[in-house]
């Protein structure tokens, strides 16, 4: 694909039609195209913002993009906090660009806005990786709610893409949704566990475990080697139990590893990998063209949702509703009638 | 708990303003408390209505009810067509009805609008338990979506525990997220598995096993009783392996049943009141108040889910961007937009 046409073309309808947002949509994909990682950052920022304009110009620039000639490996990575989701990323991440591999890493975490971002905020936590000239690391958006961030992210995968990020790794630590909706944007998804005493795993959340294209019990190092590789047998059974009939191409994988000694990590990968090559060219691309499309459904739902909570009068009197409902006073047909009143009410 | 007191009361209150539905509530609580059938039937057809004049009517019946000495067994019960549903509840119903307890049954499918019910529309498959004078069965409401059904059933449960029904069973085939919202109207729920060569089990959608307090792989009769034991043993293992931290007063339990030979059934109803004594009447309580918020949430989010799918403009874009979507030419983003714009103009 020629890259200097397409972009001629932009800079021209850009420069004749400059956008009311401010932003040169063109000068912005020619920037990431030739990789510029202020370019790139400037067009991530359009994406992130809630601006009306800014949602204009984040529509063209997303309709801009040229394809990547190979669609990149999309991860997603869950885990609870403490169970080492930002030792694995730098470790991973640094072997896949010593590999020769570009790494972007993005993050969904809609408590961010709130606690001012945690994960990935603070890029000393992957500093090799921060450093690292063929790596690309993005905190999450500050969106507010999980619908803004997710939205968000699902939008900036194919800017990386486009910019040559042949890898992308999209993080989340799992508040309420935000699994969901980073499963409906990633090819694999990855869930951390830590092995506890007698078998068992910890930060494994109800409802996730079934999002899981592979299950990495983390922290596999030292004493605790032997304790992860027992818990990840049993839940590798476990998860072959429950697997569906017999059209099913992949049965969830468990493997061990530790992002602190880097044991298990290449095998790790390759178990990703291993998922891709499962899927196939073709399930992979028709699972995209799903995810897309759920993914457009849930942000409907996301801001249909968001109106409802937002709703001043409904705002006023959902704590009362709550508790009458709570001590047995309304029924939850009433409350609900109740509250979409309130609603219609303006 | 005197009955004549209140039900003078709400005669008189009844004569007085009789209500515009025509339905008079009063008498239709005398009714079924007296222990009426039919005042029992016309009750369900008032809560299952999606006529305005008898939401009202409905939710001054819900409000007229006395409240039952003993809170009745909530039991939901779920498994995929095949699984064996109706032979297990006559098992189970009739066994009950026998040890003297008075039995309901309700069904929540909403595919029983569209297809005229086949989840206990025919009662021929309970033939037993629709003959016995100590047991009610009621077909699922045919209000068409998922949220109008679940409604309705709802708010039947304690039209039946009013009516002296001490066990109350719900069961649904599956479809969609039918089994979430029977799970958040039960205080146990039950799925239903069947075993299959290789210690696999089969009838567990994805997202389902974790809703479930019990599991019971059903069939377990002949050479498939084997097959089924050692399937319930691996589960076991695997609701271990992922259960909660130190403060879950309950761990899934798995049993092995058969609705034909009986065999296993009286063991399931055990767990079954095991569970219930394992949460106590204190976490009981909240667990219903828990459960009555959570449907008003999820009935409201139906209503606004309905009210978008069911606008004209909505449905006369949503296929043309669905298809947009699915073949790049639209980000999720920009479908999103543009349905929900479509949606705001009307």
């Amino acid at each position: 694909m020629s890259l200097s046409g397409p972009s001629l073309d932009h800079q021209t309808a850009g420069r004749t039609a400059s956008p009311p947002s401010g932003v040169d949509v063109p000068a912005l994909v020619d920037g990431l195209l030739s990789g510029s990682r202020s370019a790139l950052a400037r067009a991530i920022t359009v994406l992130e913002s809630t601006r009306a304009d800014h949602r204009t110009a984040a529509r063209l620039l997303s309709a801009a993009l040229p394809l990547p000639e190979r669609p990149a490996v999309r991860v997603g990575l869950s885990g609870v906090p403490g169970a080492g989701k930002s030792t694995l990323v730098e470790t991973l991440g640094t072997r896949l660009t010593a590999a020769g591999h570009r790494v972007g890493v993005l993050a969904v975490d809609p408590s961010s806005a709130r606690t001012g971002g945690s994960v990935l905020g603070d890029k000393t936590r992957m500093a090799r990786l921060a450093a690292d000239p063929h790596a690309y690391i993005r905190p999450s958006p500050t969106a507010g709610t999980l619908g803004g961030v997710a939205r968000a992210t699902a939008q900036t995968i194919p800017v990386l893409e486009a910019a040559g990020y042949d890898v992308v790794l999209v993080e989340t630590v799992g508040v309420g949704q935000s699994e969901t909706h980073v499963a409906a944007m990633v090819d694999t998804f990855v869930l951390l566990a830590l092995a506890r005493s007698g078998d068992q795993l910890q930060g494994i959340k109800k409802g996730v475990l079934e999002l899981a294209d592979v299950v990495a019990v983390n922290k596999a190092d030292g004493d605790r080697a032997a304790e992860a590789r027992s818990a990840a047998r049993e839940l590798a059974g476990a998860l072959r139990l429950t697997a569906r009939g017999t059209d099913t191409v992949w049965v969830p994988k468990v493997v061990t590893c530790s992002g602190l000694s880097g044991g298990g990590v290449d095998e790790l990968w390759s178990t990703v990998l291993a998922h891709r090559d499962a899927l196939g060219p073709k399930r992979l691309a028709e699972q995209r063209a799903g995810q897309r499309w759920a993914l457009a459904q849930a942000l409907v739902r996301d801001e249909l949702e968001d109106r409802f909570r937002r709703s001043p009068r409904v705002r006023a009197m959902a704590g009362d509703v709550r508790q009458q409902v709570l001590s047995g006073g309304l029924t939850a047909a009433a409350a609900a009638d109740a509250l979409l009143d309130a609603f219609d009410q303006g």
